[in-house]
């Protein structure tokens, strides 16, 4: 049951949500879980198909624009559909659909597993065709350009012709809401078909965009339908290409046939596209469907060997955590043109956006479990870099990398800049991936090829952007944290504490790169044109940090201001103004304390130790009372801290709000896209909360603790090339290796050494 | 000379600019100096009739648009076009234009002291046709709607035909620059025609906006044509009625036509414009042009017998000084649907939204020379009353009146909160105005039917918005002062100084209800809800107001934040990157200590009593380091208060930044429009500046000054009634009754009475 993700429910809302709870994808394709032969116009639906990164451009308007104010933005665009298939039944063509007839049983699955989902409905026609209808969908993990459907039919009651009418729609546009400006608004049509063809059984339509000139193209084919094609038109004015079939069906016997839909992109595609397309049909044609689903499962079952959490007690948080990851596994671009948006490939949301929320919530993830993945997105970040360079520029930095607070190419998308290209902690954000994915994976070359430069550039923006003061400290004005009811702030505990970790850190590469080979260092010195007094005044800076404390509470500041305000007035607040941003004037919120998200308690669990323990236990308690959880990035983190704290209730508490945040849709938006952060949170909630992971220069280290809720669990851990099963219980913890020669890690600040083909036990 | 603004430049940018410096306009009516002819296609020109306060409501388009984001703004329209006249020369119908042919003479003038505007060119045809053409216009101070032309031609070496082609369009637009942030942006066409109509020698156009639909006409006539109409045709879909006249012209001999154009708008003309229209014709009809004249010359006679300043020993600063004064009168509202907008009614920059500028600028100016209007423009703000306090509801608030920042029909049309809404203080400014008001009139009854309901909701609003720290002190958190260099902060010196004022006076006000017949206090209190303990809320936290104080530096701190950031590197920024707000990012301004404007220096003008001398002079020395003055509204205070400290050199420096502004284009974009607060500034800064009045409750207090430029210097005050004129020179101060009763006031802390009739002499 655990890894099987069932419904049964065929109302408008449960629809809507399943739409993204059963997407597919494997980084680059995303395909909602749209039903083939849709639902029927009175149900609303975004019917999608995504390619990651692939977008135009639009203008951002404003009432009231000033300098460096971003004139576009970028899109994540709907492509074009191949999810689309028809089926008529006998002579009268009596069109399957669930507005229409009756259902007799209904059952959608996504199988965690094996990577596919299907659907089984069987259905009775107006006229009393009894059929049952099964789809099954493979978006591919190892040929990534690959969506593919199964369909079989089986005619219960009845012998007759059945006609399939299957299309391939560049008649494709946004999904709009004027109404929620969470959703994109206006610019739904941006992709035009371009070209549209038929040639030996197989559609090609190609479209391209209408600013960024990005071209896309599918090209679909159908196989087990030999000798049974009727005609292959173009309609709605050559944007739509659609088979149709007739085959003589059986009762009781099976009708079974696949659509094979290739999408290529010229992100990923030089050249001539359909050639591209071509040559993917070529490599695909050498296996049929159900290798192709074997090679799935064997992909699947790597991952799972590498990166599955069990827990004992509780099935439908299992449930939840597998699910999570899994839709991450979904999301994570693989290329350096892409990265993880904020709703993955899952929906429109966001606009497919990437924010921090990749560095901080899903790259620890991948990190532990896939650390490939995780230097791939690290690389998309680096790809980035020269736009990060100017965008610091026309921010009126002499040196350094801003990165954009929301992106797809690089350039800033965000157009409330207090709430946006404030958020300056992105770049420290990135920077401390990059240090993480080092501690772990001592990586050199990627240092050299990569890490060095974006620590170095990150660091520069801090010294040009904080000044020292009278007093000798060093100090950062002007940002805003992660918590957006805050916004605009001088000395931001998070900001500078992650700046502070940047800082050092770069001095310390820069040490480090002392001892490479000359023309290593030197290239990268010289691109950066970087002086020498420059890696001293990191050093400075991050020495002089200011870090806001509070002498009479005993915490940590949010900052400067933050505790001169009044306390929001939550007993008066009715609940149903909450999430207090779409109902109160960010002037309303930002002059109250109010936390929408932890950001202060977030740098305590980023960088623990420019902290002591005292004062991080009262500032958790100071925020935790004025923290609304309004964004999805907040549980986690809470839950994570409430762990560090010895609270397990408390941290169960949290861990509970995140682990099944869409699968029970308790944020109200799962139909806009998944919350990706939140996913990848419900992962760290167990492994750096319950388990205690941090991740330290000398390395890993453990601090496992069992939620009496639970009898155990098991989480897996990679650490320099070799991976690791941790499982904890009422008897304590045992360690093992997967893979690989083995690891030294600190358990309860002991370390330990654990060698293949050895359990390590540990009482706790 | 003085009397007369004359220039005689056909360069494009003169022209441009000249269309702001010579229109005309009674505060109702506003009629750009555009040319009847117009310049020919090549040369750009903004052509604009406007009526103060029509408007149209637009979108306002946002990339993220949050909660209590205005949707929508209003917009001043240019109105139906009456300027037009064309002229055509002989039976080649030789068209008269600069762009053609030759100009051998000419000049136009603005007639300071005549409220009138005339224009003489000598021109010789491609042909050989010389001609002199006169053209005078007069919007009637006496009679609002009228906008009149009168034209004179003189053949000069021929005897011919000439044709005269006068129209009326309604096919008009407002004037668009998407590159400037400054000027509109979009919407330009949102007046469109609903009648044009032509009866007995008339022509009536009536449009209506799009959206607020108002309507307003234009009902248009000639005068000294008789017998010589051709035809009245319509054009262009019967957007535009154009008049064709043939009259034969003998050598030196004149041809005299004047063109009656008399506009009504459904704001202030209830019903059936044309019979209103029409109305207003009858009236006209007892008069002639000259009559017409002659009542415009004794307006304007009356208006500078209690206005003028004299100044001897600089013509071209007492040539500034009147000019931006007649300006002033010119743009002024007089009905409670309308005020001064930011660039009166000489031009569409801003939108004609009226903005704080009024109340700091340009009331004080009135308060002391034409005390009704005055009167009128706070009547404005109480019309609008409803609509602050529901932006208040909006804002969060449980009680009281947020002010719009920009506005027209009183909703909020700033779509850039941080230098828009989050300028509270406005609230405080319009309170403040309705407080000297007071001391100027002690008008009780305008109290009772407008000042007391302002005061008590605007003190409202402050309780509402500030809170009590633990220290005592009342604070007010996250707003943005007059310097929108450093936008969002918490206790604003200015803000905080100007809400202690506004509490201390509601509450002494609310004592002096008391006094009151029952009825007519309870009345007020009943309506607003009012309970007695608000009223001692309010002084309880006047006295508590936390006012900024730098025990270092001994200044008042701009805001809580403001002297720890970093100072702005003056030293290493280019000439050419200011103002700097067009080069740099807010975000980058917002970061360091630099003022665009004057903000705590403007409180210490404003509410001098908060502050002591010492503290006054250093604050004043610090911020002036720091200030760019690239807000027009800022020389003038620095130097109002240069002339408090007694450095009379630096405020004369300052004063002749304002005094010719606009004449001398200074800013570059009077095209745009006049900056009409900059010109109240003028008279601000020899009237409070170099003479030291202050508005107090006790009386006016004055101490004169004399720029050693200067031989002497004279203006006009108000007093009760009262009109007196004082003059300063070298032998010391003259004062003397100009009508009323006689006055009671301090010269140097001195109190002084004067009678009519007697000079009263002070030395200095």
């Amino acid at each position: 049951m655990s890894w099987t993700i069932e419904r049964h429910s065929l109302k408008e809302l449960d629809l809507n949500n399943e739409e993204s709870l059963f997407f597919l994808g494997n980084g680059y394709i995303g395909v909602r879980g749209n039903f083939e032969e849709a639902y029927g116009r009175a149900v609303p639906t975004v019917r999608g198909t995504y390619l990651n990164a692939f977008h135009d451009v639009i203008d951002i308007p404003y009432g009231e624009k000033l300098f460096a104010f971003p004139d576009t933005q970028q899109k994540m665009l709907n492509v074009i559909d191949s999810q689309t298939i028809h089926i008529y039944l006998g002579k009268e063509k009596e069109h399957f659909s669930i507005q229409e007839g009756e259902v007799l049983e209904y059952a959608r699955k996504l199988h965690l597993d094996q990577g596919k989902t299907d659907r089984t409905i069987t259905w009775k026609s107006p006229l009393g065709k009894e059929v049952e209808i099964h789809f099954e969908r493979v978006v591919s993990f190892v040929h990534r350009e690959l969506f593919l459907i199964q369909v079989t039919i089986i005619p219960m009651n009845f012998s007759d012709v059945i006609t399939i009418v299957s299309t391939v729609d560049g008649e494709v546009e946004n999904h709009v809401d004027p109404t929620d400006p969470r959703v994109g608004a206006g610019h739904a049509k941006l992709l035009h078909v371009q070209e549209a063809d038929t040639f030996e059984g197989n559609t090609f339509l190609k479209s391209k965009t209408e600013r960024s000139e990005l071209e896309m193209a599918c090209l679909s084919y159908h196989k087990g339908l030999d000798g049974k094609l009727v005609d292959i038109e173009k309609e709605a004015d050559d944007q739509r290409l659609v088979y149709t079939y007739e085959a003589q069906a059986d009762e009781g016997q099976s009708l079974a046939f696949s659509k094979w839909n290739i999408y290529v992109d010229d992100l990923r595609h030089n050249g001539d596209l359909r050639q591209k397309a071509l040559r993917v049909k070529g490599q695909l044609d050498t296996m049929d469907a159900d290798q192709l689903k074997e090679a799935q499962e064997k992909y699947l079952h790597q991952f799972w060997k590498h990166s599955d959490v069990e827990v004992q007690g509780d099935d439908a948080l299992q449930e939840g955590i597998r699910f999570n990851l899994y839709h991450l596994l979904q999301s994570a671009g693989r290329d350096k043109f892409s990265n993880i948006s904020a709703k993955g490939l899952s929906g429109e949301g966001y606009e497919g956006h990437y924010f921090w929320d990749t560095e901080i919530y899903m790259i620890p993830v991948f990190l532990m479990t896939a650390p490939e993945l995780a230097k791939q997105l690290l690389i998309y970040r680096h790809s980035i870099l020269d736009r990060a360079r100017e965008r610091a520029k026309e921010m009126g930095h002499e040196k350094g990398a801003l990165f954009p607070w929301r992106t797809i190419n690089g350039g800033e998308c965000s157009s409330y800049f207090p709430a946006g290209t404030a958020q300056y902690h992105i770049s420290a954000d990135i920077a401390y991936s990059y240090i993480q994915y080092y501690h772990v994976t001592g990586d050199d070359d990627f240092l050299k090829d990569y890490g060095a430069e974006v620590l170095l550039e990150t660091a520069r923006l801090w010294t040009d952007m904080g000044h020292f003061r009278d007093d000798g400290s060093f100090a950062i004005d002007n940002v805003t944290g992660p918590d957006e009811y805050t916004c605009v702030v001088n000395n931001n505990y998070y900001t500078n504490a992650m700046a502070k970790y940047n800082l050092e850190w770069a001095y310390l590469i820069y040490e480090k790169m002392k001892d490479w080979k000359e023309d290593e260092s030197d290239t990268i010195f010289a691109r950066l044109d970087f002086q020498a007094g420059e890696a001293e005044h990191f050093k400075q800076a991050a020495e002089a940090m200011y870090l806001p404390y509070d002498d009479k509470l005993q915490i940590n500041a949010q900052d400067d201001s933050f505790l001169n305000k009044a306390v929001w007035d939550f007993e008066n607040t009715p609940k149903e103004y909450y999430p207090l941003l779409l109902n109160y004037h960010p002037l309303t919120l930002y002059r109250y304390q109010v936390c929408k998200q932890a950001d202060t308690v977030l740098a305590h669990f980023l960088v623990e130790d420019y902290s002591d323990d005292d004062t991080i236990r009262q500032t958790y308690d100071y925020y935790e009372a004025i923290t609304t959880h309004d964004s999805s990035l907040s549980s986690c983190v809470y839950s994570m801290m409430a762990a560090k704290l010895g609270n397990m209730e408390k941290a169960y508490h949290y861990f509970k709000e995140t682990a099944r945040l869409d699968l029970d849709n308790t944020h109200g938006n799962t139909k806009d896209g998944l919350h990706m952060a939140n996913m990848g949170g419900t992962w760290m909630a167990i492994v750096f909360g319950f388990a205690g992971l941090r991740i330290k220069e000398d390395g890993l280290h453990l601090s496992p603790q069992l939620p009496e809720q639970w009898d155990s669990y098991a989480f897996h851990l990679h650490d320099h090339g070799s991976a690791i099963k941790v499982q904890v219980s009422r008897e304590g913890v045992e360690l093992e290796v997967v893979e690989g020669d083995g690891v030294e890690l600190f358990v309860m600040e002991e370390k330990i050494e654990i060698v293949p083909g050895q359990t390590r036990k540990l009482e706790l």
